[in-house]
């Protein structure tokens, strides 16, 4: 009689150039994309409405680029982080074709670096996480690392080997959809008058909107991308935890701040890249979640007059409002307040020249 | 560098005939219904069902009216009412062309009439506002007034026009959809043997069932409708404010008494008209909300034997059970327990002759 | 002038034989499902991916038999349990043709039991529920007693006659979807490599996760299936009941076990039966629930060597892991943290000859 139960993989059960195949393909619906607008409260017209996504050249509304990575990155849970103690942070993330409602979405997974810590009870396992459609095509490519914890102290570990990743996504690594038209673009519709030209680098934009957090909500939030990691349902077992309440899941707090940019960032097409991200700072129900954004780097995309990059760097912080920009200080430190420093690049429309 | 997001607009930026493109066109699915039935507890058998629908000549299940209502509003919320002290009411808001799953609706309106107020600090704004679907059908027709903070007192104001408003919509407006036909509507399925005919003027029908409010709950439903009025959603900010907490959208409590009022009005086809209708008190979280309805009128329809119209009065009460009616008193002050006085009027199938 | 509004059925009300139309067929979307998943987490991949469920012979998704119950049983509600004093037990539930987004069902019931309590204030009704969807097909059909006030003690009760009821549905009456083919099935996908081999007649498997309850979640699930019992849903009434609080509609907890059971049973293919049910014990908001099931038989499914069948003992616990299996005691008294106490049979592959 063979344990039915998964227990997750801890340290040791890892090993370089490890492919895993995470379960439950998840096929992405109009009621998916509806609990995400009724969870979030996102407004990007191109995702709400099949009307304003085929007068630009999609089929119909592509989902949310945010949703997307929640139901690729749920899938990696049960094999990658059921015993994680930390989610240290993402890298390299791409995102690919666009995702319809309809489509089917599965993760493959291949370790790419490991490191024990110094205390041998933990190690750091980095992965390089890959979701596709059910025509095999990418639509996400990204690497995470987390710190989990070892089955046995004493267990030898493998040689370290920490992989070397890009500090930011490159422009010739951005996927543009095939056939967006931007000639009958309308801003009016899209819910601002700003596109790429209006940007400046070192721009702060305060998305001022502030979103309080319910228990209900980030559980739900997280239950629909089938991520199972039991911090985030389990009061009973978390009043005797670190926190004594369930922790939020990290992405909640980035579709929050997502969706807080359309007060900003209202043409947002898609989000191209997500260059690094870091939660340096738990979300609890009842913590109200602000955000704002530097615009780090103004992009030009080669053989495109009608579109432009944004790299941007999106701060969220709980209970403060963030006209006053909150961010780490001089030493790289957080304060208490922020919880997320997002380092992401979108696309926006340009002036037709 | 311009300021990138949306301040709202003052009472100083309306004029009169000023048209406004909404932003963020929205296409409705089966999952805004879903979450719609799930958030309210609907049971109209017209909007659940397909096979009911088709039985009486639709295609598919038309959607809620009111959801409708809640869809084309939040369009306009950014630009009319984000600076709004209150949502005074509602007058001449017509129901036109059914909507279904996979319609996308916009909105636009028109300033129809501007009032300062005597303190000079705030004015009355009217705007007609108009929902149209892709084929730019209307869907929905109505007034609303707000009353909009100004940006500078010592401003000079234009002249008062204030917008004469019908007391009710006139039945010759009233849209009957095309191709509806009565033979084999199933009373045993909609859920009362009640139709036209057997109610009376005067008639009042205590709903019975009461509906607690969560913050979870209107949250998403307001998130949903992707109106985006900062007081529904964030503790942080509110707790400083007038009540200390979250103000509930008044479209929840109307959708939430619309849905208590199946339980006596089960028939009802659809809303053919909201006559007017005044938030008179606000809701919060843990409020539990109960309905009942007068029935104002009973409107034959010309050349329909099959249907009629019923105009109601339906008071929404909060943490007041309805069986003693509660309302007005005779010089038209509210109890605080009454935070609902809607009149609109519904369409019912007759007794075929 | 008629009363409107449905008073409900009281004991007297029910007669031996009596067929009742239950009101509100329910077209089930897309939208459902994604609320299913989002409040409940589950995630059996048949039910979460067109792509899995197309691999091996269904021509997309079906939707999980659970909510097809939920849905099938809240049609009743209003007919046979608005008095209910208890929902006393299930038995004989079969479920029948696979239920897929955009079918409408619809239940009728037949009243196939009666006895008067000796209190002589409440009696047991037993009925016999058939789902059907919009083919006629039958989708479920169960038998459920709970116990019914009666309008007036006095009144005489009819002779009592209480079915016999089996103690389990017999292999004879599965239901094997037509054209379900094994040949692909994709354990890895699926979440397990156990199948039916794999189990052994008086295993016991601990769930392990927990799951809070919230006021929000529980009751957008039971409005979801349009449930309206009102227990569920009104503090203001409940805060003078029984409990002081609301009620949480058992079948959630069924939800939640079933969820939680995909740890240790991911490739159940369907719930075949439900031989019998019970809620021992109610659930509250703030409760997390647990569950564990044992395996009380490994059933051979004659002329397959395809699948097979376990029939399933599943408890659900509140506030209390079920490493140490709780369960009743030799006199058969459950324990406080028992709230559920199920007996049912479910699908699962074999390994192919």
């Amino acid at each position: 009689m063979t344990i039915k139960t998964n227990p997750g993989n801890f340290f040791e059960d890892f090993q370089l150039g490890q492919e895993i195949v995470h379960a439950v393909p998840r096929t992405v619906t109009a009621g998916d994309v509806a609990l995400y607008i009724g969870l979030t409260g996102s407004r990007f017209a191109l995702h709400a409405s099949d009307a304003f996504a085929q007068a630009i050249g999609y089929g119909k509304a592509p989902v949310d680029d945010i949703l997307v990575f929640h139901i690729v990155f749920g899938r990696t849970v049960a094999d990658i982080s059921l015993n994680a103690i930390a989610n240290l942070g993402y890298a390299q993330c791409k995102f690919g074709a666009p995702v319809y409602a309809g489509d089917t979405l599965s993760t493959r997974s291949t370790v790419i670096g490991l490191k024990e810590n110094s205390n041998r009870e933990t190690g750091i396992v980095y992965v390089r996480s890959v979701g596709r459609n059910q025509r095999d095509e990418v639509v996400l490519d990204y690497v995470r690392w987390v710190m989990v914890r070892k089955r046995e102290q004493a267990r030898p570990a493998p040689d370290a080997l920490v992989p070397e990743l890009a500090a930011a996504v490159a422009p010739a690594d951005f996927y543009l959809p095939a056939g967006l038209q931007l000639e009958h673009y309308d801003r009016a519709l899209a819910g601002s008058p700003h596109g790429w030209e209006d940007y400046q680098k070192g721009e702060r934009i305060d998305h001022v909107d502030g979103m309080t957090l319910e228990e209900s909500d980030h559980m739900t939030a997280t239950r629909l991308y089938q991520n199972n990691a039991k911090v985030h349902f389990n009061q009973h077992a978390e009043s005797k935890g670190r926190f004594g309440k369930r922790l939020i899941y990290g992405g909640h707090i980035i579709s929050l701040a997502r969706a807080a940019s359309f007060n900003g960032l209202a043409n947002a097409l898609r989000v191209l890249a997500i260059n690094g991200g870091r939660h340096v700072n738990p979300s609890f129900a009842g913590d109200t979640i602000y955000a704002w954004s530097e615009v780090v780097d103004v992009i030009e995309l080669p053989g495109r007059a009608d579109l432009g990059a944004l790299r941007l760097r999106t701060i969220a912080a709980k209970d403060h409002p963030c006209a006053d920009f909150p961010g780490p200080d001089a030493a790289g430190k957080y304060p208490a307040e922020v919880v997320l420093d997002l380092d992401y690049t979108i696309l926006l429309p340009r002036r037709l020249a």
